[in-house]
């Protein structure tokens, strides 16, 4: 089969692989129904994580079911399910615990880009929807398996609900899903960080009420502004960089959430600081295996359109044009279909 | 009247100062019934934070009050009062919100250790005890000024509950009243670290269930080992240096709780590992004020003892001494009476 395959920065190939087999009794192998790029892979596309020897890409993904191990159980060949990038057992202290991603046997998910693969711990990984669903919710139910988990997670973690202001600081798909999971639990006041039209665009429509285009200081003081000179309730640091966090930090009143979800790259937090700025930090790779259900059940009755983040579609041959687009910042998500 | 000032490092004498006074109609006027050297003071000290002019010392307190500014209605001449070290005056958004000490009018309680007082924003930051309290009563009572407060704090914001296993980093007075704290909570398994067999005996006397010597990565070891590999629930971090958070973030398990209420001096996170370790951080200056009525409550009743940590009690003239003994780790806290 073929997928996509990053060699160096920038050399996405769309190339031969092996393809991918059921090596545990615990695995199962799916058929992509759609996958996709994320924000992820363009640390590494752009050369910022290392890229060490080719690299099978991609995380994201939905299908059909084909084959399963002996030991697996619950989930059956011909399902449509959805799953996450890390693999869980669900059974451990840490996924009882609602932390799947920290699962004592967790593994990688990855090389999804591709028209088949092995997902692990298949009983404990994969949610199954009620069936196989019609090809225009696709798109939003790709989006629960990663990026929409992700912006759950942050609202879900920072506890938001009526009554509180949320800040979302990224304009990328996490934190524009992040202000949908805001808006679903019930927050009537949401502040997107976006200066790019199109995104300030789809965040209004996901619930944002005001748009703050300042960063950094300036970004800062434009939400203490906006909150009486209080700060925020909860602000959701959906980037990974040092400005974003030190710029969530800032925004966040005393006893207020931040929550961090984007892997950070070279972010150092000063301990002083951060004890007198008195709120409370939490992130981490989201536990969307937690959310699993109750996503699909949204996205299965329509209450959400998550799935409005991919505004580029690609046959999967084309993969190398998403990351460009991405990388570009012409499209805000690329779905990438096999 | 004579008071403590700390001219350099080591160089703490009792000599001659003004009598403070009413200047502001919102302040009262304390005179001292026990005050006491802190952890914090030692940092000063010691010459870790820097000394720039002669700094009188001292931020707990409890007395008797003498003098009320005008506009002050709800505290009495005559009450016996308690407060906290930062002047607040609890009715700002962040004193609703339960941060006192992120006050927006906050302002520093310095100069304790003297027979006389000035605590600004009286209305807002002293309560009174139900009388003027027997003697036996003051170390606890003066421990919730600071040290009960703030290993309380700790405690409380960790959420800590039946069922939990919660550690404490440090064996300082805040660790060994964080241990208190997690007991009156009822948490069954406390697991203090310390390698003081003065101080072990006291955290086990508070509730400590186990105590780890071992440090650092081989003390994070010992965690998991406690826990089956799993790590605590939460840990409460009453240190502030480096070596004592990341011992704290260690041992803490995915998606439990690190509460850190020493000052931290000298602390960077690393971002990256900060997020895969899952925990949830949260710390500062305790914000005692909101605790006080609770605390002094507990504390009249005689259903905890606070006061235990003072182990040493001078006159308030032999302050250095009280110094020393803390340096040399000869006293866990010296309770000094005027």
């Amino acid at each position: 089969m073929k997928g996509a395959v990053l060699h160096s920065p920038r050399d996405v190939r769309f190339e031969e692989r092996d393809a991918p087999k059921i090596s545990a009794p615990t695995d199962a192998g799916i058929r992509i129904s759609a996958t996709c790029v994320c924000g992820l892979d363009l640390w590494s596309y752009r050369g910022i994580s290392a890229v060490e020897q080719p690299m099978p890409m991609g995380h994201e993904y939905c299908g059909i079911v084909e084959d399963v191990g002996s030991a697996v159980s619950s989930i059956k060949p011909g399902q449509f399910v959805i799953g996450s990038f890390f693999a869980s057992d669900n059974t451990c202290s840490h996924c009882q615990a609602g932390y799947q991603t920290s699962c004592q046997h967790r593994e990688f998910v990855g090389g999804a880009q591709a028209p088949m693969l092995r997902v692990p711990l298949a009983d404990g990984t994969l949610v199954s929807t009620p069936d196989v669903p019609p090809d225009d919710l696709i798109p939003s139910l790709l989006s629960v398996s990663d990026v929409f988990g992700t912006g759950w997670f942050a609202a879900d973690a920072a506890n938001v609900k009526p009554g509180m202001t949320v800040a979302v600081v990224g304009d990328g798909a996490v934190g524009l899903l992040g202000v949908l999971a805001a808006k679903q639990k019930g927050v009537e006041r949401i502040i997107a960080m976006s200066r790019h039209e199109a995104r300030q665009k789809l965040a209004r429509e996901f619930g944002a009420t005001d748009i703050v285009t300042e960063r950094g200081d300036e970004g800062v003081a434009r939400i203490k502004e906006l909150t009486r000179g209080v700060g925020a309730d909860a602000v959701l640091e959906c980037v990974g960089t040092q400005e974003a966090m030190l710029q969530a930090i800032g925004s966040t009143r005393p006893g207020g959430y931040v929550r961090y979800v984007g892997v950070p790259h070279g972010v150092k937090l000063d301990g002083e600081p951060l004890f007198f700025a008195h709120v409370h930090l939490h992130g981490g790779p989201a536990p969307v295996r937690r959310f699993l259900p109750e996503l699909i059940d949204l996205v299965w009755n329509k209450k959400v359109n998550p799935g409005k983040v991919f505004d580029l579609t690609l046959p999967l041959d084309k993969v190398a044009e998403g990351y460009r687009a991405m990388d570009e910042r012409r499209a805000i998500k690329a779905l990438l279909r096999p």
